[in-house]
């Protein structure tokens, strides 16, 4: 059995999804779920594009032991650098490199000839050898490159010492035929490539992003890249659950490949970045979404009855899908607790555990059962926070219903006295944001706000999640709470939270210089 | 060029993803959008599976002038009748039967032998040819069909009549390698295959829908049969915007090919059915996805100001995609709104334009500035009803924030006397839906709940999609409003509208048989 090295993005290519930004903390959180997921690589994102940036890379290296941890590095000495440094406590660091190949790119982005590209593919490479034994080079928007002078810029790079060589459609134009006709002719004309592992990196703009890795497999490529979801720019990448189980379902064509992905944990890392992210997968997304196994036609569901193979060609069991159970209430201790979160995939630490048990106990009050959903919306509010708590919420209350609404709002801010305002608005929500607007020691303006409801009922836990500015700085908050109202109060002063923390650091280590590619 | 034909089974297919029920009047606008949307049969529902559903194809054939009008039917003489029966009216009606041919269907869930089923294709096809001219038949489960059983099956329908011939992938289990495959064999070995049109049918479990419907085209597929925004069973069907785009963005593979498609109504309708099923496209879905062409990396936005062409393989304008601008205020007249919905894409009856303009009116002395988003929201809400409106809110008020949440509301039903019931609950929408609760003259139960804010802001117009049982019925309510509280205790009124209309009918017309396949 060959082995394909899962190299998941999502923290950086996927994390370039408009509304998915991560924190530092959330980001770490996600890197131990996908090194429980088993994952080979985990690309943790671009080091010299911010300081906030580099710092995630430095904690997600610190936090895995397993996985081989990426940091991207355009083919420059600054960027190659940076990315060695961010990589210093690695166990197993990858600089991951790139220039495009394209004429197009050449042209009319970075405004240089072929030979110059070639000199900086030679520089990049075996400068980052130097410093860090795996190196990966991508000829980015390979797809779209000159054939002929693609097989030289690789060439080049494995010349220069790189261990990896990865052909991205960067802009998600390629056909099948295409990726066929591009490894097999890289794999006849370029000296030594055997001796490097060919890697894809397909996006999903006109849907055949899992088929163009399939492939790519099929043509040689032992490293696909991808994301949980298929979240990353534009439509997306291609979605790590759907390759994987397409190469474990299709033996017939696979049976000589396996990867080291525990297919169990692939719903629950879906599910903890879809609340990490706020954008979840769609009802019908294949392997991850609600749906995916859901039989609703009469005759489906007579005919799995009958035999379930009918109907199915993988079990939810396989790919830890759970469907909602009801498990909890409020006689249930903190030992039943404790279980119910391993068996849904979270070992709790024991302050975690003592955290989550004050909530539920909150929540088992005021619901009559807690469901699953309840419980990781439990979970993963509050943990995975960057900023200490400096405002809190004293008092809300809104009346709503007729219009206008109107808000009282008390918050104290750093155990300082608590002040109140009160506010009109369209909307519990708007009148709200108003009140909270009259406390804030700075201007802010709401940019994004999306509300989802963790389960189905009336009383589900709902999340919200959303984005503030201040000044020229973006804050994500979210909060969950059955009082929806409750929960949007909370999700800003959570993004407050964040700024207040931001203030009084340095001001310039909060601009994001957003120069993530490939 | 070789035509291809756009089958479209969001009616059918589509409607059996669990949450995306639709009502009779719904499907009647949703297929007038497919019809200015350019599809070339529209597949409207599987008539003998429940009165309501007949009707629902009988209107579908009735308002549509240009496309093909499908009813599906099992491979039974009722089934048959009953579809000829519902298409009475279509100005280009199709019956569409199907039978299994996998042995898994045929010994486990049909029991019966390969010979009794070729005697009831033979059987339902000329039966079905014997009243409606244009005939397709479905091989059920192909994809796992013993190959030479499927030829055989396919020659029993072709020799009968049978115009198309359809062989779809229903568990989602095909690699491209097995589509091309099965069309080959097919076309070599069955008598006068080249005289009826060879479709695909493909499902998207492992994410391969699309790849194995263009792979279905590049091997003598001269039919698609897909749905817009890939909803269906499970995970879905082939995605129609999808396999049109990637048809029209790679003419290196497929300029020989054409399909009747208005790519620019695209997003649009999308955005409708999105609106219609509260199932919204994850923001990463390629071609209609809210971030399908958004760029966020800085290297990206940088590339694409030097030249569109280094990032983007198709423009939004291609589409129909919309950036969210902002358009209209309180002093906009008629005439601008009625300007406005036509760029968007909706001619809007003299009617339906002074109830969104009242409603405009309204919204506009609320919100400084009114976003398309919410002029769709205006638009769509309260258009497609089926029930007459029974219950009146006139009166709401809640207080909400601190725990728990207190509800006051009056409603009054068919113009009688206004009630008024308190109640608390957890939060402002268990409060007010328990509320309601006490007033309505059933039981009921909520059975699910969604919340999407149209636009981003917080006075964004929020939109509640919820679903109640009633006795052994279930319907669906929806509503917009800037406060999500209020949205809520309409969109529940708006199903309990329904539920009160349906007492009024035959209740047996009310019990969906759910009988739907392929």
């Amino acid at each position: 059995m060959e082995k394909i090295l899962v190299f998941d993005t999502t923290l950086r290519d996927g994390e370039q999804s408009p509304g998915a930004t991560m924190t530092t903390a959330e980001k770490v959180r996600v890197a131990q779920e996908l090194d429980a997921l088993g994952v080979d690589i985990i690309e943790a994102g671009f080091p010299v594009s911010s300081p906030q940036e580099f710092d995630s890379v430095v904690q997600v290296a610190k936090s895995v032991e397993r996985p081989i941890v990426a940091g991207l590095a355009r083919a420059t000495k600054q960027d190659v650098d940076k990315a060695a440094e961010a990589l210093k406590h690695a166990a197993h660091p990858r600089i991951h490199t790139f220039l495009a190949t394209s004429d197009l790119h050449l042209e009319r982005k970075l405004k240089i000839n072929r030979d110059e590209a070639l000199r900086r593919i030679e520089k990049a490479v075996s400068g980052a050898r130097a410093q860090i034994e795996d190196v990966e080079f991508s000829c980015e928007d390979a797809t779209r490159s000159d054939l002929d002078f693609l097989i030289r810029a690789v060439q080049v790079a494995v010349d220069a010492g790189a261990s990896t060589i990865n052909l991205p459609d960067t802009v998600g134009y390629a056909h099948p035929a295409d990726i066929e006709r591009m490894l097999q002719a890289v794999r006849a004309e370029v000296n030594g490539i055997d001796k490097v592992v060919l890697s894809v990196h397909c996006h999903d703009d006109l849907g055949l992003a899992v088929a163009n890795s399939l492939t790519g497999i099929e043509n040689g490529a032992r490293q696909v890249e991808c994301t949980v979801n298929g979240i990353g720019e534009r439509a997306g990448n291609a979605s790590l659950e759907e390759i994987v189980m397409a190469l474990r379902v299709l033996p017939r064509y696979y049976d000589r490949f396996m990867t080291s992905i525990v297919a169990e944990r692939l719903c629950p890392v879906s599910e903890m970045l879809a609340h990490v992210t706020g954008m979840k997968p769609q009802a019908n997304k294949a392997i991850v979404g609600a749906n995916a196994f859901a039989h609703e036609a009469g005759i489906h569901q007579d005919g799995l009855l009958k035999d379930r193979r009918t109907y199915e060609i993988m079990t939810p069991e396989m790919v830890g899908a759970r469907g909602s159970r009801l498990v909890l209430g409020k006689h249930s201790g903190r030992h039943a607790l404790a279980r119910r979160y391993s068996e849904l995939g979270y070992d709790l630490s024991s302050a975690e555990l003592d955290r989550a048990y004050d909530l539920f106990i909150l929540l088992a009050d005021r619901k009559k059962v807690v469901h699953d959903e309840d419980l990781l919306a439990i979970y993963f509010e509050g943990t995975m926070e960057d900023a200490p708590r400096a405002f809190k919420l004293e008092y809300l209350e809104v009346r709503c219903g007729r219009s206008p609404s109107d808000a009282v709002v008390r918050v104290s801010h750093n155990g300082g006295p608590v002040k109140e305002a009160t506010a009109t608005g369209d909307g519990p929500i708007d009148a709200t944001f108003s009140a909270i607007g009259e406390l804030a020691p700075w201007e802010m303006r709401l940019e994004e706000f999306t509300i989802q409801a963790a389960g189905g009922g009336k009383d589900a836990v709902g999340e919200v999640h959303l984005s503030v500015r201040v000044g020229g700085n973006e804050f994500a908050g979210r909060a969950a709470s059955t009082d929806i109202v409750d929960a949007a109060a909370r999700a800003l002063l959570n993004a407050l939270d964040k700024a207040d923390h931001a203030r009084g650091l340095e001001a310039r280590a909060f601009a994001r210089m957003d120069l993530w590619a490939v």
